[in-house]
């Protein structure tokens, strides 16, 4: 065990035994265990956007075990996706990759501007199926977000008195919010505080740009001049939001990006900014497994700080 | 054994050896068994449209001795119903043919552009009526989905620690879709997608026409040539959309046809397209019984490549 | 026992011997015990429409010990009523008729085109006060009758196992149904074979108009010449979709008539479609006594072809 | 409903209705019907004795159903038997005769001097085989009689609360007893007395002999020269230790007698002792049909009175 | 589904379809479906006597799955075992031979002589296992019997009501009886009769030899002369003591005999005394595969009247 993870296992120390083993396993794991950086490669896209938008561009993916593979070859720190896709390959890859069951879920065949989404596994799937971690998505910003937080409650509950890891990705949207403002920077800050505040783990947010959404936001921001000039400035604030950085906080690349130097840069800020790690889906599995391989290990050296 | 259910059983390794030899049953019933494919009854119309317009065509069929017998008759691989039709026989019937136990229903007196249904039977019923299996319908595309989506889950969750396969009917429906839209091939492959992730055994969807319905999932068909001009295509890529195949999937035939060739246009290309096979109702229970028995012994002949 | 007797609980195997011990102590009670029709006294009107309007024409009817002595004077199978009304007298006539204890009842101070009642009694309930069965009202047609389903659902499931019948009221009500079509043939027919799919024993409808309300049903009926014209004709379609008279039917006269032959012609409807008998409220309590006798015991002659 | 029935649910004025209505039926049932007295038929000989000391001397007996078959033939109120042969036939005679389900037995292959038994059945079974009580055999006077009784009292507690009978067999046994002891007059009352305080409805015991095993009790009855020649005066004296009479008591018939006025002796004596009646087992089984038809007979008609 | 299953389903009305539909499973097993016949293999013996004991003589049954094998490849009705021998194999056989789960076992490291065994496995596991039916062993004749008992009682309580068969292995032992009068004939037939009355589906006992263990039987034996000189007789007598034959009885060969034909002499005393088939454990296993698939080969001719 390296300081650093050190470090990281005394920001939990009101959880039990059981967590920190989690979470140990999951900061000790491939190419940057014990740099207290991670990778986490997320497949829920099947369920959230449909097969075709998600797989066709490799269609290697429509198979749940491509996933698990490419978890395992690049040496990532873990995989996470719906039920259906982690029982699909659990046994097969057992032990190999940790894994962190998606615990809620939305579809896009009914697309509503306030989302509530469906708790499609349990606690005791994740246990069976011998995963690291459960995950959920909360819509801060929505109309019945009382129901997500709810829900969610019950779940991290559970979740850490078994000893799981609760990874939250918190995703703002709703009716008051503006398109833009989903990832505004006071709304991407207060994103990861609430999830923080919930009492997540992990945290996920998606990179915040240089917009303010909230009046009352702006006029504090603006007043004490927080930097957010660059993405670095930004992603150190939100890490700042996530208990000082006493809360690991990673960050979604989003869409597929054809230019690969594009999600470099964002690593490099996330790097430079204090986060601990990134999120890869579609900028991944989109790819060819080559492609894929080549991308993963560009973003692993520059997390280690092995290239500028 | 044959090898291909060996093949098949082998994709479901996350389940427990109770599941796997229900599998097993289902798998090696009938005259089609040992192929993988598999001729499901499901006689769920009274409930679902009414008696008359379920049974009127052929009056045996309101007795609920006739549809076991037609399923025992047939060869087929089981049968499916609601609560009463499974009571009203599962003694005389024990052991005679594998029964999946339908735990919800819809009934259209009052009809719904967002239809939710009702829990109507549990998976206590099923293990105390002797099923191999229980069978849920889903709805994705509706309004409150979730609240299908998360009974599900307890379903499933509940029926795979007894050994009870799970069976989802997943049919597009709601307010968002156009008619025409829930046959959609980009609609019926989601709705395979999503039945799969939330971690069912087997899938059954309507064929898909050769339209497409959100424009986010046209654009990517488009981009990317999928194949979809004929019915084998069309069964080819929903097969590929449930986890490359890795899922059992079969399909519907919808209300009667009048012409039985059209039943079995639909049968080869169900078998040329990678389908496991067809879960077909009225098409035989609304024929004569003599009617019904050609109808499936041209079925059974086809799935087995006996004729083309 | 008697053939007939022997017959009907041959239909219900697989019920335990706790259900069918207590169907056959319904069948072999008063005056019409093992000719396989029943009459049952059900009084819930003083919850659903009020005392007064259910009372006063008869005002003995206030006293709930007024009906148990009813029923048995007048030799009938049971007595059905809510919590309140079966507590007031289960001991003073414990033993001496069957009683069935309606667990749902639904008031009109609020009225509701879509009404969804309460559950107001148990299955514990009705062991404590020695009930033969429950009873159970749904109104398929309405928009939340799903609520209704999965609470009868729990209730059948623990009645069953604990040897008691479940008697279904199924009234068609609901904001998509005319007021004439919630005695249509095609919905009276719906609603017959809905219950019997929900597991019910032993199901009351009300007796059927010749109208039909759903177009698509209206079709199927012309299409294959239903015969409707006579009330037996109805009556014995909708007997016919109780899995073609394989559940127990029985039916129900409605608002009090002042012309008993209105009341005689319909029981000869009820028996010679293969009904199964009748449930007498209002046409019986709210005469006097002695006409109530006389009433009763022209039905029983009829229902036992004593007289034509 | 008798007067005297009338008088005998008087004294369970604490119990249910469920209780009383099973009580009315036992005491309604057969040709004893009315009369407040009842005869029993017990066969738990098998499980007590073994298989052929039972059934050798009337072969019919190894079959299950012979024994309700005698019930019903012979009119008597009840059929009392531990589990396997109560389900080995509670389909085929549902509703024709009480049945009793025996929840404790022992057997001798192992003989102890302070016998426990075991309790081999439950509440629920006897809910789901359609019984109208269970029983339960006490040990009073031996070692660990605490086991017994805290075991019926959580049955008794079970049965009452969902309307069962608890129906309590007393047999003094035990290392301080004598063998003359265990039916000795003080003995017998005392054995009566503690059933009716554990709360049992109805109390079996065997009848007293003239003797008196326990000294502290010889000086009361001889101080106040308690009747105690004739088996009538015995009788009175147990049913007067049953609360006065305000319980019911039952005396059991022994070891096959082959002279059967011995036995009617005995039922003359239980009769004008106010005892409610016997329970007759292997003085009926093990003659032949015939033989046990017209014996049961006999007790039938000088328990009405008919013959003195 | 042969008259014979039919006739004997029809003795188990008072199950659930569950359960009658895994003893058609049963029964409809191998190269005896449809006879009512069987064949069982049991290995319960490494639990039992030792690893060494059981497996030596054949050194391939040390791994779980030759005893799977063996019992698909002789075409056997079922495989009965301990949980992990079970579980060893449940995947990799699941579906081709019908399990029974021991749900306790003995060990003899303390020889005790009035074993209890213990309870090793649960219903929960049997269901997870995908098994038919649990096993248990009672022990009639020992001091703590009830401890047995009453564990059986409630696992045949629970495996009943989800459909499970109840295999009840009935081993006379204990300090009041002679070594030989474990398999006296008295013995015998009381432990069979006991098992049936705890309400066991199917039940296992040893062949009886021509001796009487207990006095007060020894009487009746002899006045009633039950013949018992030919073990055709006896097996005659054991299954009249289980119910009249309305149970199934099935026969133990015990420890292996190196002359095969006195395994088939008992077979056919089993045949022609109306038994239900063998369990033959170490007489298989203990033999090479060769011999012993010679050695079922004979049995089922034997059993199905193709050899005399």
């Amino acid at each position: 065990m390296t300081d650093r993870v050190k470090e990281i296992l005394s920001w939990y120390k009101s959880e039990n035994a059981g967590v920190l083993t989690n979470m140990y396993r999951l900061l000790m794991q491939g190419r940057l265990a014990g740099t207290g950086k991670m990778i986490i490669l997320p497949v829920d896209q099947g369920f959230e956007h449909g097969p075709a938008r998600s797989f066709a561009p490799n269609a290697a993916g429509y198979n749940p075990h491509y996933h698990y593979q490419l978890a395992v070859d690049a040496g990532l720190n873990a995989y996470a996706a719906p039920l259906g896709f982690i029982e699909a390959g659990a046994v097969e890859f057992a032990g190999q990759i940790p894994t962190i069951l998606k615990l809620n879920n939305h579809d896009t065949l009914f697309d509503e501007t306030d989302p509530l989404g469906a708790q499609t596994a349990t606690v005791e799937d994740a246990l069976r199926l011998g995963c690291v971690g459960v995950g959920y998505t909360i819509y801060p910003g929505t109309m019945d977000r009382r129901v997500l937080y709810e829900q969610l409650r019950e779940i991290i509950l559970e979740a850490k008195s078994v000893g799981l890891l609760a990874v939250v990705w918190s995703y703002p949207r709703g009716s008051q919010l503006s398109k833009a403002g989903e990832t505004s920077l006071d709304v991407a800050a207060y994103a990861a505080q609430i999830a923080c505040q919930l009492g997540a783990h992990i945290v996920k947010v998606k990179l915040p740009d240089n917009t303010l959404e909230q009046d009352a936001a702006r006029k504090v921001y603006e007043k004490y001049a927080i930097p957010r000039e660059t993405l670095t400035e930004r992603v150190r604030h939100v890490v700042q939001s996530a208990f000082d950085g006493r809360r690991i906080v990673i960050f979604s690349g989003g869409a597929k990006k054809d230019d690969a130097n594009a999600v470099f840069n964002e690593a490099r800020a996330i790097r430079d900014g204090g986060g601990f790690g990134s999120i890869i889906g579609r900028n991944s599995f989109q790819r060819s497994h080559a492609e894929a391989m080549e991308l993963f290990d560009n973003l692993i050296k520059i997390f280690k700080g092995e290239v500028q």
